[in-house]
């Protein structure tokens, strides 16, 4: 298998996306191809022991940064290393793309200027595993800051081919993210997407809310992007602060500090048991070729795992999947 | 001052209510009207020690259950504890009303059998104080699952009057909760409200992201009701699933047990410091009079800090400055 990674995507770029690429080549024996500009690429591997690992690097010129307005970079940066990387899958010269970088840049130039949607879907969108015991599945995390209750739909179908195939997970029970689990909860558009969701032959268990979504209560939860976003960073912010306010607490007196240092690994524990930096990335789920967007603080353990997980989407076939689901001609 | 407490509210009712109902009586020294069935009430309180409390009962038949559809219980449960309660504060019998029950139920009595809108005012919201150190003001909690821009500007402006009198911020810092800072990002409602709000005098910050205000980057947080919910929902979900995980591992083995025994006060003060409980309820700005919404698993302790809460409300003359605010004359 060969794996084409961004090695300009993440905010500290190179270094964490060549030493993940470089530790997934190792552990995966897979081909990595890093695509960036070349002299800062080579610098960067010769500071890794590389013996064994099939590496090579392929040039871009441009960088698409943070910053970039996604739909600006489309035809304004054509060199970058997201639209040569994106361009290798196309061809076939390689079977799935990783970036860590400017996530509405990575769409638009997948749906612009490469690969294009897999003919049927309205709007791809961002999948997330949710690190919590059961791993649950949110979509959209935040491609789609509006989304129309067709698309809502068809988030819950992608989501649950993405789950079936990846986890072997029969008939994954899809929810509606709400803000009450009772029928008739929800804005508008989560009332109409529920009348169209109850019609598929998904397995549509309702409204869900946050509580039951991460203590495992769905395998699919459905949400427009400007809902999932707000979802997951306000996980993310939580978890944040209530680890900021125990380290303070634990420090603040003797007897305190002691209990920390004992109870140190099963802290540790729970730290990684909710690692984002485990899961690795989001899926692009809708676009005619494996793409798996990791977050933009990426560090070099999320990159190897988000190319674990391209792996394993190639593997279990989810552009097919979703090509055969959604109901037109399989490539 | 007279402050009128549901005592048919929380999901343990009557005993949380009233329990809650006799510390605030005595802590505060209020005359407290308990509302309720009053055979049921006059046993409940009996079990307290109430010498030196002012508190009185008020016979109200019906009860709205927290299954009880809004719109069914104006006209179908008249003799509600919370039609009779409101009731009591639209006539002057008290001056604040604090209920632990069906929140929906809630706005609908108050807005169409008893106190009304503010005039001026759009719709009425949820105020919600986050527990966290800076104890940021989010706005709307869950009042309006749909709002207009026009709204949202207006849950900023009562926010920001909320703010200035309880808590003495002159100027306060309002933002927009969104799925980025930089401006142009947020869905259409967001987008709109933005080009909006940036024309009042108020003190408008542009767009915050969930982790900016829970660590204070904002002084009121303005979102419609359904992405307000959804984000206090995700807070307290990942809180409980942190909470439940390190219990799990601090009891995995005898080393880190003997830790948590140690690091038990200061893990203490961590829940404490994040006890939603501690804050009591949600205000509802924009109605004709006092009113305090507590969360249905509300405890005693709830019920307490949220007598509080109205007291203060009263005290700060919260209804005549959203009236002066909005600008329709004072009453």
């Amino acid at each position: 298998m060969r794996i084409v990674v961004d090695a300009m995507g993440s905010d500290d770029y190179p270094q964490p996306d060549v030493a993940g690429a470089v530790a997934a080549a190792r552990r995966f024996g897979d081909e990595i191809i890093l695509v960036g500009d070349a002299q800062t690429l080579e610098r960067e591997v010769k500071k890794h022991d590389t013996t064994g690992c099939h590496l090579t690097i392929h040039h871009a010129a441009e960088i698409i940064t943070m910053t970039d307005k996604p739909r600006a970079v489309v035809r304004g940066k054509p060199n970058s290393s997201m639209h040569v990387g994106m361009r290798l899958v196309k061809e076939g010269e390689a079977d799935a793309f990783v970036t860590a970088g400017n996530t509405g840049g990575a769409l638009a130039v997948a749906m612009l200027a490469s690969l294009g949607r897999i003919r049927g879907v309205k709007r791809p969108a961002l999948g997330v595993i949710f690190p919590t015991p059961e791993k649950p599945f949110l979509i959209d995390n935040g491609a789609n800051a509006d989304a129309t209750p067709e698309q809502l739909v068809q988030f819950g179908q992608m989501g649950a081919l993405y789950v079936t195939r990846m986890n072997g997970i029969e008939r994954p029970r899809v929810g509606l993210i709400s803000n009450g689990e009772e029928e008739g909860k929800g804005n508008e558009l989560i009332k109409l997407a529920a009348e169209q969701i109850a019609q598929t032959d998904l397995n549509y268990i309702g409204n869900i809310e946050p509580k039951d979504f991460m203590f495992g209560g769905a395998d699919v939860a459905v949400a427009d992007g400007f809902v999932g976003n707000i979802l997951i960073k306000t996980a993310e912010a939580t978890a944040k602060l209530l680890g900021e306010t125990m380290r303070r607490e634990l420090k603040a007196d003797l007897r305190s500090m002691a209990g920390a240092l004992l109870a140190r690994p099963a802290l540790r524990r729970v730290s990684l048991a909710m690692d984002p930096y485990e899961i690795g990335g989001a899926p692009l789920l809708g676009v005619n070729g494996v793409v798996i967007v990791g977050h933009g603080r990426s560090n070099s353990r999320a990159i190897e795992n988000a190319i674990g997980q391209a792996r394993r989407a190639v593997e279990f076939g989810i552009v097919d999947a979703i090509k055969e689901g959604l109901g037109s001609p399989k490539s």
